[in-house]
Parts: C-alpha cells; sequence; structure tokens
C-alpha cells in the first residue's frame, strides 16, 4: 500500500511534508511514492491564477504561515521564504532521471535537493548544487549530471508532470491514497487518519 | 482573551468551522467573537481570483473535500455543495445588525443562518428565512426584519467587511488571535496548539 507524494522543490511546505510523510506513512504500514511537480511553471497556468507569493492577502499570509511551521519544526532556514524562486525545472529532470536509473536513492537524491535549497540556501537550478548533492549520495553518479538536464530526463519529467495534471494534482505539498485527494501539509492530520481507519 | 472567527455563511468550511471554534477556544480559556465575511463578493475581487469552484482542478476537489469533512463530522448536509450558492448579503447584514441590537444572541442567530443554508437547505437570501430562524431565538424581534434589512445594517456590514480585509482577512474560515492569521479548517489543530502553548 502506497502514499503518492507529490511536491515541487521550491515549495516551503512541501519541504515541510517531506520531512514527515514517511514516518507517518509507515506508522500505519505504508509506503510512499515521491513525485516532483511544477507548480508555478505548469500547474497554476492552467488553473488560471498567478503565483502564490504574488496574491494579494494570501501572499503575505502565506510567507508568515511557512515562517511559523518552520519554527515549529525547529528549523533555521537557509533562505527567506519570499526570496526569487529558483527554477525547479533542472533539480526535477535530475529526480526523474534518478528515479528511471537509480530508483533506490531517488528519494535521498529529492531530500537532498530539499536540503539543498531550503537549508543551505543553494541554487538548485545550477548543475553544480544538484553534482554536489549526488555526489554525496553516489559519487559514482556524479558524472551523469549532463545526461540527468538531457532529453530523456525532459520526457520523463514532462510525463510525470502530465499524470499528474491528469490525477487532479494541483498543489505542494499533494498526496493521493488510491484516488483519495489530500492537499496541502495542514492535511497530514487527516491523513494521518485516514490511513488509520482506512477511509470514511 | 479572544480568537476573533471570521466566516461566510455560504462557505462549507466556515460551517464545519462554526461547529467546532467555540469549544476549541474554550479548552483554552479563550472567547470567540464572530465575524460574517463576504469572500466571493468582496476578497477574491480583491485578491484577483476566480471564484473557488470555477478554478479548474481545485474546484472538483475542494466540493469532494467539503464532503469528506461532512462525512468525518457526521452532518447529512441539506445541499450539495456545488449547488448555486445564495447571495450572503442578506444574512450578512442582519447578523451585523443583531450583532449591534441584540450581541447576546448575535452568535445563536448566525450559528441558526449556518444551520438553515447548510443542514436544512434554505435560501438564506430570503428575508422570509432569516425571519423564521430569528423567531425560533427571539420571537420578539422577528418583526425586525426590514430594519435588519436596510441602510444601518449594510452600513455595519460594509465596515465590518472592509475591517477584516485591512486586518488581512482574506478566507473562511479565517482566525485571528492578536495579530496571529489562521486561513482554513484545516488551521484549527495548529490553532489549538497555539492556544494551548501560548504561540511559538
Amino acid at each position: 500500500m502506497c502514499v503518492d507524494f507529490y511536491f515541487d522543490f521550491i515549495s516551503p511546505f512541501g519541504f515541510f511534508a517531506s520531512l514527515q510523510i514517511d514516518a507517518l506513512a509507515a506508522r500505519h504500514g505504508y509506503g510512499v511514492r515521491w513525485h516532483s511537480m511544477l507548480i508555478g511553471v505548469s500547474v497554476l497556468k492552467v488553473m488560471g491564477m498567478k503565483p502564490l507569493l504574488e496574491t494579494p492577502l494570501k501572499g503575505p499570509y502565506t510567507v508568515r504561515d511557512a515562517q511559523r511551521h518552520a519554527r515549529k519544526l525547529g528549523l533555521q532556514l537557509g533562505r527567506k521564504v519570499d526570496d526569487p524562486l529558483a527554477d525547479p525545472r533542472p533539480a526535477g529532470k535530475a529526480f526523474h532521471w534518478m528515479q528511471q536509473h537509480e530508483p533506490r536513492i531517488s528519494k535521498a537524491f529529492a531530500q537532498g535537493v530539499f536540503h539543498a535549497y531550503w537549508m543551505d540556501g543553494k541554487d538548485i537550478s545550477q548543475a553544480q548544487v544538484l553534482t554536489e548533492v549526488l555526489a554525496d549520495l553516489c559519487p559514482a553518479r556524479s558524472g551523469d549530471i549532463a545526461a540527468m538536464q538531457g532529453e530523456e530526463a525532459a520526457a520523463l519529467l514532462r510525463q510525470s508532470v502530465d499524470a499528474s495534471l491528469a490525477r487532479g494534482v494541483f498543489g505542494s505539498p499533494f498526496f493521493l491514497v488510491g484516488d483519495e485527494p489530500f492537499f496541502g501539509v495542514e492535511k497530514l492530520g487527516q491523513l494521518d487518519e485516514w490511513l488509520a481507519g482506512g477511509g470514511w
């Protein structure tokens, strides 16, 4: 039994969820499949919405809410929530390439990318930064960073984003248990109840 | 000590929160001040957003999420979440008039309006429905329904909406503990922790 976990590397709420979802699911005997999404790049266009941080009222609230979550989790973020966002596509391509070619460490790679961006404040759109993350995990693969930005990787990311959209995924984090959708880090509590009781 | 609770009568999530917020706050020694808002009528225009139910991907999710909350709370709703919405202004005017003239029963009036709309499926934009709600609470006031739709009531509602916007309120439900904002029924858990520990 699996939970599908969708995230955007540049979403702080996706990062916060990434720190909690595997342990939460494991308590109920579930595994977690990770999927990187492109919310600002793709999904918001489908929805006809502007970026969250540029939305009056909700933008400032979102910054404050993310800071509050970070404090609660005891995290000293390495970047401000409202700093300019990195392009998440290079990391997304690399992650999906890893899922294809090194599936056993692809989740650890995603965790490394999240950490590099949110804790170390690094620019994850840079191949050098992705190479560093990879070198920590699997030095034998660190020469493959060019392939991870190539056509195959781009196609894998595109397919994954399309498949996620087809399943109704529109935010980060987003969870699916079978067809049951849960949007937002605030849903971890309800998801916990859902997994415990088999739904209602 | 008080929690400010903002809701729109036609928001199912506002209704769900209305059933829980007073007991939650009371557990921590807090009272609750209720404020009716106009999300679709006023706030979304400020934000430059279209109505939630008309937003691709998020609209269908929201319907499903509301139904899931209703099942969890054991509620048999008297209307569908995606039925056409009533105009919330008549109820908002009446509520703010009650706050001014019958403050001791204004919260019970709001609860009655929520129940009439969500449980009984009544059209709360109709004066007759508001009169019935009022007659159940305070027969002596049930002749005042015309006044509750008059200029004073309209001005009170307008002032309240403007004051809420000035405090950054943009959704239903929305909670403020001092200046600390919490948006969404999903935030009840975090709000509970916040009130318990005095924030973090």
